[in-house]
């Protein structure tokens, strides 16, 4: 255990790309836990797209201040406990921050023996119950609809586009590189892939999606939204889960010229927040364990060493370097 | 009765505004009815935005073809008949298209006695079922919600606020004039009216709507949208019915820049066709007679004579020079 608790704090709120000087780092001292806490020592960060919203502005949760610590979800180990469902040893899943000691209480979730920490963070955290939730209850496919998944490699897509061969979809997913094209259709078995960066989306949508698009998942907005518009199928389901093509723009970008075949197609498009459904997180959580002991999901993850490099991991999920969920190791 | 059946057709497709040259005008036999037929003689016509649509494209239905009479919703009274449920002498709705005669058949409605023809064509056909079922069934209004409406002065616009003023909401309408906005709180009973010609939008949205909207109700898609969107209420519903405003534009015109706000409020945004709910017509049409009986539905007519007067009529909906729904009496 250190003397100090080390931080990454929020410097100045990001206006377009988030630069290095948007945070700055502090030492403060250990917080001390009060009746029915814990000190728990942070052990990994899961990082993820809202965390730039969280930086520039209220959102569906309030802006970080200005001077406190970068808002994350984590792992973080029990070390001194005035709680006995945190026990000392225990690895508990909570809103840790981006810093080395954190407090828990009785709202934190213990991580169950057996379970990774890196399988925590991803497919049986935030991220799966994200796919999980975005996928079946907001664009609920039905067996043979073709479901369109944009963001396809990143920690949220691969699970979705994995969810709905399981439920026996045609799956389409659109990812940045012809590599990442060739890992969703040869490991994960997605029934093609779309390269945006080197083809026509919208072309290669109607390629790869004859009947039309019934479920399009979005994590990227912009562009690629407008492409999965033009293919819609009638009744088709948009999922708005996230807009990372948009969240450095500087001047929000005009959205997709095409809304309007919306009303020929009765077409809905709906956002979500996983907040919402977290206190049905159990029923999440046992269908993705069921689906990744017997192999029909399988999840990638993109690990940076060190607190002090967590900006630098933020930064890949805006490059598109990683391949799976991002997560800091401490 | 004339000798031969005089049309007004299409000349060419409209790119941009309709102008005077997408229409001819031709005369034609009069048409035989065949067993079960009924031929009619057209008494009016009702002139609906989508006929745009209908004109230029394939939409939801073909588009019209070259030379073909102009589709359109109509009323007419039956002169021939081989059909008992249409006798001669009776009113009967249908797809009469822009020309003075017209065959009909057992899928075709007949007017009830005492129902006027502008009732018949606007607050008891299409014009009050695409308000009743958008509102109730797409927009699912509830008890103390605000519903904000644009086209709020048109056909149905003003039939839209009326029905969700009688489901106990707040009602806001966006009109462009102030004689609109007068008409709407003093004779309609809005709570409150915006002239977009005049005010911006968005802070007049935000002024009339402090809880922000629960249910928006578009008929007129671009900026407008946009505005709402950025006053949306928690889990607020978008109602897409048409877009009126975009319908003559050469080039398609960006979207709403901040369509991710439907993801922080967890916003739903849906297109629809009346054609989906015309199973359910004597529903609709059962609640529109009790309110119009009753006072509580006001309806307003805006009358163009003449078959030859139906483009101009048409262009009354474009430049917003109505006020309820276009009709021409032939």
């Amino acid at each position: 255990m250190t003397q100090t608790n080390r931080r990454i704090t929020l410097a100045r709120r990001p206006v377009g790309d988030v630069s290095a000087d948007c945070f700055a780092t502090d030492e403060v001292e250990i917080p001390t836990p009060g009746p029915g806490e814990a000190l728990a020592e942070v052990g990994w960060l899961s990082i993820d797209p809202t965390i730039r919203g969280w930086m520039a502005m209220d959102t569906y949760l309030p802006a970080i201040e200005i001077g406190a610590e970068i808002r994350s979800g984590g792992l973080a180990t029990v070390i001194e406990s005035n709680n006995d469902d945190l026990p000392v040893g225990a690895t508990v899943f909570g809103m840790t921050g981006w810093q080395q000691y954190t407090i828990m209480d009785s709202s934190n979730q213990v991580v169950p023996d057996g379970i990774d920490p890196t399988a925590a963070l991803s497919v049986f955290g935030v991220t799966g119950m994200t796919a999980y939730f975005g996928l079946l209850e907001v664009g609920r496919p039905v067996e043979g609809e073709t479901v369109l998944v944009s963001g396809a490699a990143g920690a949220t897509g691969s699970v979705v586009g994995q969810i709905a061969k399981i439920k026996g979809c045609r799956v389409v997913g659109i990812a940045g590189s012809d590599e990442k094209c060739a890992w969703l259709i040869d490991e994960l078995g997605f029934d093609a892939a779309i390269n945006y960066k080197t083809e026509d989306v919208a072309a290669a949508i109607r390629t790869a999606c004859p009947d039309g698009v019934d479920v399009f998942f979005d994590n990227v907005g912009g562009d690629i939204l407008e492409a999965a518009i033009a293919n819609i199928a009638l009744r088709g389901r948009i999922v708005l889960c996230g807009a990372i093509a948009q969240y450095n723009d500087e001047v929000p970008r005009p959205g997709p010229a095409n809304l309007s075949l919306l009303i020929s197609m009765r077409g809905r498009m709906e956002g979500f927040i996983i907040l919402d459904f977290l206190d049905r997180a159990d029923q999440a959580i046992g269908d993705l364990a069921t689906w990744v002991m017997n192999g029909d999901i399988k999840f990638a993850v993109d690990v940076v060493d060190g607190l002090d490099n967590a900006p630098t991991a933020l930064d890949r999920l805006f490059t598109g370097a990683n391949t799976g969920k991002v997560m800091v190791k401490l």
